[in-house]
Parts: C-alpha cells; sequence; structure tokens
C-alpha cells in the first residue's frame, strides 16, 4: 500500500478495512468518499457509530439488541409470550420478522456449540433462556442454523427444556420453495423426504 | 426492510448504506459486526470518520489531501519539481505512487470536463494549475483517465499548457481504452509512463 499524504487517511482506511469482507481498496474507497462527501453527511456516520455503543444494549430478558432495559419484542402485549424462538444472533430476528410469521417472542443464544472453536454452553445466552421458562411457557421453536452446529445446539437445548414439560420444535428442513432437484443436496433431500407430508 | 429493535441500529445502517457499493443488506452486516465489536474499536472508526473532516484539507499548491498548508510532495526536495503529472482525483496519486516510478509532482484537478453533466473548466482546478507553471516547469504529464472526458480534459490542457512552451505528455495507451486508473495493474501502469508521449 502506498504511502498516504495524511495520517488521518490511513488511519481511516485502517479502521474501514476491519468491516466484515471489506479490504484494503474497498476500505480506500469509502475513505476516498467520505472526503468527497459533505461535512454534514461524515459526521453523521462518525456519531451513529459512537451512538450504537452509547444507546444500544442487550435486554435482559432475551438477549436482543435494545435501547431500554426490556426490548420492544418482550414488552409487547400482543405478541404471544408462550411461544420462544432461539435464534444464535440478532440478524436472524430481522429475517424471520421478515416474514411476518411468528407473532411469538425471541431469545439470542449469541453463537452456537462448537466445542473446536472453544465454544461452550457457559459462552452462550443458555442459562439465560433456561430461566425464563416460566410455566406460561408453552412451546419453545430452536432455530439456530441448519448446520452442524446449529443442530448440535438444538439437540442440546432439547434435552435440557424437554424435561420442563415444554414442547421443543425445530424449523422444518426441505428443499427451498423455487429450488430444483438437480441442487439440492443429498442431506437436503433426505431430510424432506423423512419430513414428507400427505397431500 | 424489517423493523429494528433500536433507532441507533437504523440509523448506522442508513448511513453505512450511503457509502460506494454497500446496499441495505451490507450495511446491516458492518452494524451486526460493530455491535459485536470491542467498544475501543467503534469508537476508533468514529475518531477516524470525524478526524478527515477536522484534519485533512488541500494543499494549496496541488491540491491533494493534506493536514498541512502544503503537502508532504510539494515540500520534497527529492522530487523533481520541474515535472508536473496532472490527475483526476487524489486517489490517483496512490496509484501512481505505487509503482514508484514517478518522481516528480502531482496536481489534482478534482474531476475531468464533461459538459453534459455540467463539469466545466472552472469546476476543476485547472485555472490553479496554470498559475504554478513557471519557468521552471519543464514537462506537465496528463495521466487524466483514458476514457473519454479524460481524454477531452487532456486535449484541453493541452492547448492551454504548449504555448508556455512546456512539454506536455500523456501516459501510452499501455492502458485500455475505456477503463479507469484504479484498476490498473502497477506494470500497466508503469508502461505507460515509460511510454508517454508529447501531445
Amino acid at each position: 500500500m502506498a504511502q498516504h499524504s495524511s495520517q488521518a487517511i490511513a488511519t481511516l482506511i485502517d479502521e474501514l478495512a476491519r468491516l466484515p469482507g471489506v479490504g484494503k481498496k474497498t476500505a480506500q474507497r469509502f475513505a476516498f468518499h467520505l472526503l468527497r462527501a459533505p461535512g454534514e453527511r461524515v459526521l453523521a456516520l462518525s456519531e451513529a457509530v459512537r451512538a450504537i455503543k452509547e444507546k444500544v444494549w442487550h435486554c435482559s430478558t432475551c438477549w436482543n439488541f435494545t435501547e431500554s432495559e426490556i426490548c420492544e419484542f418482550c414488552t409487547d402485549p400482543r405478541r404471544d409470550h408462550s411461544l420462544i424462538c432461539v435464534v444464535e444472533q440478532p440478524n436472524d430476528v430481522l429475517i424471520i420478522e421478515k416474514t411476518g410469521h411468528f407473532r411469538g417472542l425471541y431469545h439470542i443464544l449469541h453463537g452456537s456449540l462448537s466445542p473446536m472453536d472453544g465454544i461452550h454452553a457457559e459462552d452462550l445466552k443458555i442459562q439465560e433462556l433456561v430461566s425464563r421458562l416460566n410455566e406460561s411457557v408453552r412451546e419453545v421453536v430452536i432455530a439456530t442454523n441448519p448446520n452442524i452446529e446449529g443442530n448440535v445446539t438444538a439437540q442440546y437445548l432439547a434435552r435440557l427444556i424437554k424435561p420442563l414439560n415444554i414442547l421443543v420444535t425445530r424449523p422444518a428442513q426441505g428443499l427451498p420453495m423455487g429450488g430444483d432437484l438437480e441442487y439440492a443436496d443429498d442431506v437436503t433431500i433426505s431430510r424432506a423426504f423423512e419430513g414428507r407430508t400427505e397431500l
């Protein structure tokens, strides 16, 4: 990387290059864009970045991001408080909400079990999940990712929660809408056949 | 886009989505990355963004970015002050410097002539270029992009500068027509400089 005519520009490029999927060249393009941008936009971005550290906390019930002690999902009386969907990351909540189908509450684990990477049960919000499972909770949907770590995490949680006489479910695995059998992998096809439903 | 659980997150995503080539989905990935990042990294990014508006100015001679009145190129006695390379954007300086071949000074136009887009000579740092061309300047290399606007700008500058008895050159068309300096490799840029021709 060539020498920059300003230490401030070099520092900005270094910081931008820490964003996921952003290399030095993209960071440089971002930096030069900001150098040409109106001052109020640059300050707005600076403030927006700072604000998330000052204003955004974790909901003390579901561990989603929130600006209050308890998030808007957990305090919403119109949502079904007897149904809890467990996901790995806050981003997963957005993805599920976009469908408009799920009207229960959430619980964010902040990861999945991966002993090979040193991520054990105590590193996730699992104890926090169990402690919120009182008699008013009817069902827990474990929507961790359909990969090895997500499946292992789901099995682990099911063993913890089933003894509490709470229904534990997992979203169906099968062929994606609009997909083609030819392009589906063996595991997906096997799961789709196992879970076949009567027409 | 689904509703966000925090106005601060929504604002950050909006601001990040203004970066070039960044859509809502990428901005969301950046935001969630920052929400997981250590506080000092988030503040460092916020500060780095703010700093460019507070510390970075244009060199009053060559119009490159600098943190001083005059930039480090223009004040460097080891560089050839009789040779000036004219480029469209500050980014182009980095690209040329990376090759290590050019040892003269620079002049940044901050754009190229494009009457269709309403960009005329008075919108670029052309008057500023002409006024620094004293008798100690031997050659001006016009390294505007090898596209229509860049070529038109080069021709325009050549007509202005040649009457001053200064050699006006252009990097050889080793650069692909319709291309952009930013995407050329080092060897192509070096060859183009070696084979520069008089206009």
